[in-house]
């Protein structure tokens, strides 16, 4: 998506590590006006796949899951890190490694609100290791219902996330794709012809 | 207004000691419909106080503000719980009592995205204690901005939180009021002449 890419390249910081810094539109502060198109992009690319649930991870997924659940129609629901008392007691629960928090996180649904007969569009901000996403994708399984995508704002091809998650067998889509952030540098790879390679913006 | 008053009065649940579930389309499931809906009718009540900002709290705040913002057509920005490793070493940051946590909760901003010339619209999902809304007055008045306004999708008027924000001297405004929880029931103040005293839905 040109827009973010734009962005991104404009506004990103590589901090190192791997460590893509876009709080400045998506992580802290948010953009609404750019979050929207991104939410748009998401729904656009899955209208044809049923959706009837848009699952997120707190609390950056949040922003654009909201966004393309808008457009969709349907609710978004996010699983929470920590239970809240509003919670029951019997939950579906799934600890996730985390390498930028550097210990495991819970990831928690209410039963109340994820089953059997839901179509669920997994949306988060970033696609990294894709162990949030499996995560999330665990927690859809354990309520009986069906992960029908995977969307993400944007994709680091070189942490092995999409090779994770392509495991799910549903279709994975990455609204900006970067391929290399060595050295200092935030390459963008061809979002929708990656065989053409990858550009430097 | 009405939706949400309707929707709280069929799906909100009395938990006991002032706690009021609203997992079901707000806090933990969002409906998008009427998040849009709370998003609107908060930037139509702030539409003439020269908002340059919506500031929230991470992670229920996330969703009224971000709609709010999107019709004001301004950043909005969520103030972290937990530092993330993108944040600069140098933040603002303030400590405030949680009495749903049970233990007080530090709230933190990044001086990038906050300063002296934000004229700031505090928006949460609740107003109880008011202590969350002061903490976040306190950290844009350390970044030498401006509060102009307070938005709440719901406000326990029992809880003292309006007497408390007040004192800020900005208009609060709430989408529904609830006057009372006590023995299981949910009586509603009536939201835009609360001299008419309270219904019940």
């Amino acid at each position: 998506m040109d827009a973010l890419i734009r962005r991104i390249a404009a506004e990103g910081k590589n901090l190192g590590g791997g460590i893509l810094k876009v709080d400045a539109f998506i992580n802290h502060q948010v953009d609404p006006v750019l979050m929207q198109e991104c939410g748009r992009e998401l729904a656009r690319r899955f209208a044809r796949v049923g959706v009837t649930k848009v699952l997120t991870a707190e609390i950056s997924g949040i922003a654009p899951a909201l966004c393309a659940a808008t457009v969709l129609g349907v609710p978004v629901l996010y699983a929470r890190k920590q239970r809240p008392i509003t919670m029951p007691d019997q939950v579906y629960l799934t600890v996730a490694p985390s390498h930028t928090k550097g210990r495991p996180i819970e990831l928690m649904v209410s039963p109340e609100y994820l089953g059997a007969g839901d179509r669920v569009l997994i949306i988060d901000d970033f696609l990294a290791s894709g162990e949030t996403i499996l995560a999330l994708a665990r927690l859809v399984q354990a309520a009986g219902g069906t992960v029908v995508g995977i969307g993400v704002v944007i994709e680091k091809t070189f942490e092995g996330g999409r090779e994770a998650v392509m495991r799910l067998g549903v279709p994975v889509e990455a609204l900006a794709r970067i391929s290399d952030m060595s050295h200092g540098k935030i390459v963008f790879a061809d979002v929708t012809e990656p065989s053409r390679g990858a550009a430097t913006y």
